[in-house]
């Protein structure tokens, strides 16, 4: 039986794909340091664990298509306090961020048509437009400078006749980037001069570290009919498991197309919207300690990743992910090594290769992705080993 | 800014799209009996409730994408009692029965194939396959024979070189038809000549009336390459808002590939999933009693149906819809009547225009699905309520 060409091609997730060498490490009794995954560490939080404990209704019923009501209604009171002011006509809750990305995609591209993406970008990007038969155009940013967006020039030698959108990742996932204004300006600029939806994926949002500032694309001036944004509480209510997210845009049109969608496969889950809803009125502080111990996790990480030779990287002022350029040719390998014969009093430290960020063939060879999701006590052993494994690799590989 | 064809030709809900005007009665005080809808009012067992009510994880994790093992492997036991043997290799779990369906015509075609359903079908069929860009070719079926399936030739005049799969919902929904083996053998015999999926929708399996027995597409000999089921947990425990499903196939290749979907998307909600597990191990029992309250419920429905002038409808054997064939012109104007201008005792009653529900133009004009989720006291008086409602209806329409 032929299966189809996109079942065929789609990528599998990089991220996931040497986990079975973690498991045979896990069974010969070794210690895995998973710093491979954005799975945070950080309790979530009781007043949403409660929720589930108190849900009292005889029928778990379907919810509207466009989310709970009071869901909608939350994540007003939500955006409102970061000064985006929003309608809950503009909001439409899914399941998880991942939905919000492939109805954005769906809503803008249509099958063979392009959306331009920086790489190295969020993996899984690939496998929805393989599925939306959507080609995506990576527009390369490098380690060495921040990855910050490239000029026009090179964006605009991309844009083509099927081009529908530029789509960002504002923290970046997996470059830890954050766009400034004039970046952002720039983007937007260039997506009204073409006719481009700007697609900016924003679950990283809290995530920003040394007083910067985060500027969403719902905050870019006279820009409301291109701009799209998809969120999730997966990250900043350290509720991955929920699977809630909401895409998000004026363009009214625009949304009671993507309502069509989300009808069709009637709601998100109704338990855990009233669930990620408690979270929407947690105080200030909340974000404030999360940040704050985050920042520091992040400072461990890069010093110690500074103090190895021949690493690059810069540091990275968002997100919870360091792209690091390792001074050996094949990071996975070196990964899948560290898995299979390396360890140190009994543990080992697992990292995502970063080639599967990357679109363009032989790019990020030798980069790794780094989440410091741990805490700090732990990421310091992990870094320790991770040191003594690259000297030890060294040794016997290029 | 223009959006993607799709989004613009996606179909709306033609079970959800006259919700305004059910809105609109109930502000003005009228009390609306729904029969458009699927969600059944039978309590969610508690068993499952307290699976939420207890959940004390700090972090509410990630679970792997093809579903957490605990719950693959009550699925084992779930689809043991049935007779079906599986290994935990044969199922990942999805985001509801939705997710399960789009990735089953996604592995199996591309943009541009085809696959063949009898119409009337499931009508959010058509947006997944709008949103894949996959064609749906259907093949008409009749009230007036109980929705059975076409013969060879029917089926053989629509298959060419695009057609990649058949889909079938079993037991049916709008119809409420359970296929017998016969038409089942023959329609797998049929997909094997000519190298087709048979992706079989089995979320009714347990709502089957009169004694009959269920065949699933699993339990065809010889057919393991071609067979693909979909699931859900939604109707069975009455848990739509769980949003659980899942897909099964022993066809080895097929499921790894499905698995690179799943992994782009990280995995369906955690805290459902462990409650849909609890519901593996009711007992029997809980079945039969729901069973024969919904065949009391169907047979209510069916009488007062057949009593009333005009009507052809044929008794459902399965699922809880039934699909009548009205003596007016535009079943889509009547419920909208019946909504806007129609009340006794400040009570009006909601069914689903059929239309939407066909594929080809002009089909089910004058038919209505009837869901029969509600007790037999409020069924009985919306049946009363329908019935004036139609004959005073008539009156001034043709």
């Amino acid at each position: 039986m032929k299966l189809s060409k996109r079942a065929l091609e789609i990528q599998a997730s990089p991220i996931r794909k040497l986990m079975p060498h973690a498991v045979d490490a896990k069974s010969r009794g070794i210690k895995v340091y998973h710093l491979n995954i954005g799975q945070p560490d950080i309790p979530t939080p009781p007043q949403m664990m409660k929720v589930y404990h108190e849900f009292s209704e005889k029928v778990l019923a379907y919810g509207p298509s466009q989310g709970l009501e009071v869901y909608q209604q939350g994540l007003v009171h939500y955006y409102k306090r970061l000064g985006i002011s929003l309608d809950t006509k503009d909001i439409i809750v899914t399941t998880a961020g991942s939905e919000a990305v492939t109805f954005a995609m769906m809503v803008a591209a249509n099958e063979g048509d392009e959306i331009i993406v920086p790489e190295p970008f969020y993996t899984n990007y690939n496998g929805f437009a393989t599925m939306a038969s959507i080609k995506l155009q990576a527009i390369t940013t490098l380690a060495e400078n921040g990855f910050a967006l490239p000029n026009d020039e090179a964006f605009e030698a991309l844009i083509g006749p099927k081009t529908r959108a530029i789509m960002l990742c504002n923290p970046g996932n997996p470059t830890g980037a954050v766009y400034s204004n004039e970046e952002l300006f720039r983007v937007a600029a260039l997506c009204k001069k073409h006719g481009l939806f700007l697609i900016s994926d924003e679950v990283y949002r809290e995530f920003i570290y040394d007083g910067l500032c985060h500027t969403s694309v719902l905050q870019i001036p006279d820009f409301d009919a291109n701009a799209i944004m998809v969120d999730s509480v997966s990250k900043r209510y350290s509720a991955c498991g929920a699977r809630i997210g909401c895409i998000v845009s004026r363009n009214r049109d625009l949304m009671s197309a993507t309502l069509k969608f989300a009808q069709a496969r009637l709601c998100p889950p109704t338990i855990d919207q009233l669930a990620a809803n408690a979270c929407v009125y947690l105080p200030d502080e909340y974000f404030h300690e999360m940040v704050a111990e985050y920042q520091s996790r992040r400072d461990l990480v890069y010093n110690e990743l500074t103090n190895i030779d021949g690493i690059i990287c810069k540091k990275p002022q968002g997100a919870f992910y360091i792209v690091a350029k390792l001074p050996i040719e094949n990071a996975e390998d070196f990964v899948t090594w560290m898995l299979d014969e390396f360890q140190i009093d009994g543990k080992t430290v697992m990292a995502a290769p970063a080639e599967g960020f990357y679109a363009t063939p032989g790019l990020g060879k030798n980069e790794l992705r780094l989440a410091y999701i741990l805490n700090k006590e732990a990421l310091k052993d992990a870094m320790r080993i991770f040191r003594a494994g690259l000297t030890e690799y060294k040794k016997t590989h290029k």
